[in-house]
């Protein structure tokens, strides 16, 4: 009934080659799998809904991740609070997954009621010796960073969270994400160990060959190449973009924009990056036409081609702001072959389909995008668990931050293990 | 290879908190699993079919409890015989699982043919080395409680089966299942382990919150409730509730209908309870309405509003006794998540479908309230699965009967690990 | 993560009952399955195609065998080559199953390109430092016996494959397979484990109460039988059948093809076993009517009434060579519990499908046998998991090569734990 032999994770970690892909071990291994949850999952901020999606006093959304469930409830009070989705009697799941809209949190068993401040006022039957004062909801660490709600299952989250916060909330403050709604929200799952997912999104080497849809907005020079390999063409491209990222960022940061770089991916427990990219064509949006797909812009953002700002957090979140709508991506591992991908877009909270978007326009460049690596993440699991699998080089130029990630999860990792 | 660490287990035992749900791994670990098959549905008498099912010789029928299969036949000397649903030769299933009129029982693979008393008695190419003699099917110990059969994979099975027979036979006679047929049977795959399956059927605290249609003729009151709680109109409904149990059972004693509470849940291997109830309304039958769902009477029951008479065993059945009809349950373990619960609806053997009962009004009110029990029972199995699942109180006036099957339930798993 | 203890393993090995069925773990146990895919599955040669499917350069056809793949490619100087499916950067699937026509191998990942002979000839963005002649793809050793072709997975493939060779070709050579082409595939998964495939396919004393349709071309008495149980009918067949296959032989390598049994089952790694076997009534073919299936004959065989000649090998392949069709067949281990069983009909490449044969009449007969067979490999596979199953005795007269596979296995399985 252990659930995994530490020594043996200790030694995959120990024999790990720096600049490598891991060893098949790390993404089928089920004891490897018990551990990432034990020590990942379970010990950080993770990425889980958008403010907007409890606007109101009794709104609640249930999120599933893995085997843990967790509702997240506004109270009467404005405070949103969230609590373990286990009723303290028998273990009855409170909610379902999703939204719903609730008096108070009423166990569908026994109807032991909860108030929304996790508060057991209600429990029939249990006799003078029973004391409700000891069986309330156990709450779960929660914090919003600028609308993006993120919780963690640990006793004690790390507090690197205040810091995060202090220095991205001035880049996602224009997007003001507290007057946004969900237009639109996507489960996908794909085939693969949590990690290839999120190797796959933190490299664009694969775009060129498999993203022809996103990269019509998104620069494939971007995310680095090998300056030697390129063409005199290519040099002019990759010095074009090189300008037009140095003078939008200068005009971006003077109309109040904050665009520069940070990047802390793997110096603390909750790694971060983000900066603000230009866009290819009109560089309004992540749309096929890289023109804006909602009419109405979101917060104070007056040029529509404020380029889209990428916000990446350790262990497994991404997110894409524009002027006019967000997308963001959060990670969730099912098992040690499957994880689900939750894609939603935000648009303005006053914005109307039909009128001011139309959501296939919206949606569609992440959704095909998502299908496309999906795929790709499906193909490298099986080839991963093929017994003749050995970890091949990371591209200096391509990979660096897939090797920050994996820098950064086997430090938690063995962090953890102690 | 090795199934389960009993250690482990053991020591999950000796820390459970009497009084409260069990930990989450008695309900998720598959190693509990295989030390509950091993040690209860291995070891004790498991209710398995009705002997109307199997009415004359050569009528058989196949069960499978687990990876374990039974082949309950009758022979051409009217006894009924239970045997291993494995041929002696290559191992494959003698019969597929449910009903089956055979003349011998023979293998479809290579054609071994066995008598209906389990003797091989013909087997081709053989060889002259061959006994015939050691290659008869192994038998299954067998015992008819009233025309309820119950089985036994043990060696040796527990012998309280004969005390539990002498003090239910009485209160079953009446009803006479020997001249009923099976009306209707319905197998619903739960997806909860087992024990919740159980703990879910003995307390009726559940009942107000989540079963409409069985409180119309099932008491609310009749499985326990918090004096203390009750408002006057409660008190005075408790109160007619337990006059009218004590009249009833009064008036059925003397008509010859054996009515007063046996329990013996948690003093021997074969735990049992029973008690003749009195039902709302017509008090005639488990049905929407309260009244008998079949026109003709089962044996000797000439009062109509007999009530319904329960019958529990220790690990896995429940039954309901009314002067019109039976029904029968048996809950089957599948695997650590999911459990098969088997009902069968019984009649007088005479009775015609559409003149002397109509179908869906003999069957809804258990269909509608096993549907719901089954989600019941899911979202608990979510909710124990959870990491941050506590084990809560149960209710000293409500769920006493659980904490009964529970105390049960680790006796005998203790006992069989030693 | 250790994948078996091999402890376990030789204890169950090494009490195992000579002349008797497997114990149930051996079918059953997770364990067990890891130790076969080790010791059996990645240590011999294994049939995975003909040469005929990949008869250009650039053809190519890529074969899983559980988590493994290889494909298989003619590259441009006519050799056929087989490499890991499996890209050497980031493990991704190069092809996905089947077959696929290429001009190099790209992986769909980041489009690393391997030329048809594995050589990594490009791969961008990898810097100076790469090498690529370090990372070519990994080749598996195969090797096309008369134009089946066998891989190995293992660094050191048993060499007795040159014996198989030299003694086999000078059958299979008449029926020239490398002029055939694939008619028909099918992938049947059974629900059982690998050796109860094998077993199944090893002995023919299932065939009479299960095979109504193989019975008519295929003689009963052909896999042996008790003499001393014999009806005089069955005497005089028995007898009608032997002088059938004495004068047939004699006949059959008069005319240049090879027909006298060889068998080498249990000797060596590469287990195999040969003969041509006559068909009854007009003798031709494995169909309903024991006609031919197609008109245009393969290779130098004049007579239409050339029997079938049978071509086993251990662990997992089996095969009919016929004057108009040849069928194959390989078994595949998914889980311990699954196998996939590949089929696939064989007939001469200028044969029109239509015009020279009916698809149907070609392949029915199989496909109702393979169906049959899998009924029975699925109750056998369950009747083995049951706690009660005992394994019983082989028979001496009709299961004889059923107990040298599994001599052949427990050696094979004994040699590899050491």
């Amino acid at each position: 009934m252990p659930k995994y032999d530490a020594e043996a994770v200790r030694a995959l970690i120990a024999r790990r080659r720096p600049g490598h892909a891991l060893e098949g071990a790390f993404y089928t291994d089920p004891e490897i799998f018990r551990a990432d949850i034990d020590a990942i999952f379970h010990q950080h901020w993770i990425y889980v809904a958008v403010e907007c999606e409890v606007p109101e006093p009794g709104d609640a959304l249930a999120v599933d991740i893995g085997a843990s469930s967790v509702v997240i409830v506004r109270g009467d009070d404005e405070q949103v609070r969230a609590f373990h989705n286990v009723c303290r009697h028998r273990g009855a799941r409170l909610l379902p997954p999703g939204p719903s809209i609730v008096g108070n949190l009423v166990c569908p068993y026994h109807a032991w009621t909860y108030g929304l401040d996790g508060d057991l006022k209600f429990a029939e039957h249990m006799g003078d010796g029973f004391d409700p004062s000891c069986h309330g909801l156990r709450p779960v660490a929660m914090r919003s960073v600028g609308g993006l709600l993120f919780i963690c299952l640990a006793e004690t989250p790390p507090d690197d969270i205040d810091d995060l916060a202090r220095q991205i909330e001035p880049y996602l403050a224009p997007h003001d994400l507290r007057n946004t709604r969900v237009a639109h929200s996507a489960d996908l799952v794909e085939y693969g160990n949590w990690k290839l997912v999120m190797e796959n999104n933190r490299e664009c080497y694969h775009c060129t060959p498999n993203h022809p849809e996103l990269t019509i907005p998104l620069f494939a020079y971007g995310f680095g190449f090998a300056p030697e390999e390129l063409t005199p063409e290519g040099q002019e491209q990759a010095a074009r973009y090189e300008t037009l990222r140095q003078t939008s960022h200068a005009a971006w940061e003077e109309a109040g924009l904050p665009s520069r770089l940070i990047e802390h991916l793997d110096d603390r427990p909750t790694g971060f990056r983000t900066e603000r990219l230009p866009l290819d064509g009109a560089g309004e949006s992540q749309t096929m036409d890289t023109m804006a797909a909602c009419r109405v812009p979101l917060g104070s953002i007056s040029d529509k081609a404020a380029g889209g700002l990428h916000f990446w957090t350790q262990p497994n979140s991404w997110h894409h702001f524009m002027s006019d709508h967000v997308v963001t991506f959060t990670a969730l591992p099912l098992d040690e072959g499957r994880t689900l991908v939750r894609t939603k877009w935000l648009v303005h909270k006053d914005a109307v389909e039909g009128v001011d978007y139309d959501l296939e326009k919206l949606t569609d460049i992440w959704n095909v995008t998502n299908r496309q690596d999906a795929d790709l993440v499906e193909m490298t699991q099986r080839g991963v668990a093929d017994p003749a699998y050995v970890p091949g080089p990371y591209s200096p130029y391509t990979e660096g931050l897939v090797e920050k990630f994996m820098l950064w999860y086997l430090a938690r990792l063995r962090a953890h293990l102690g």
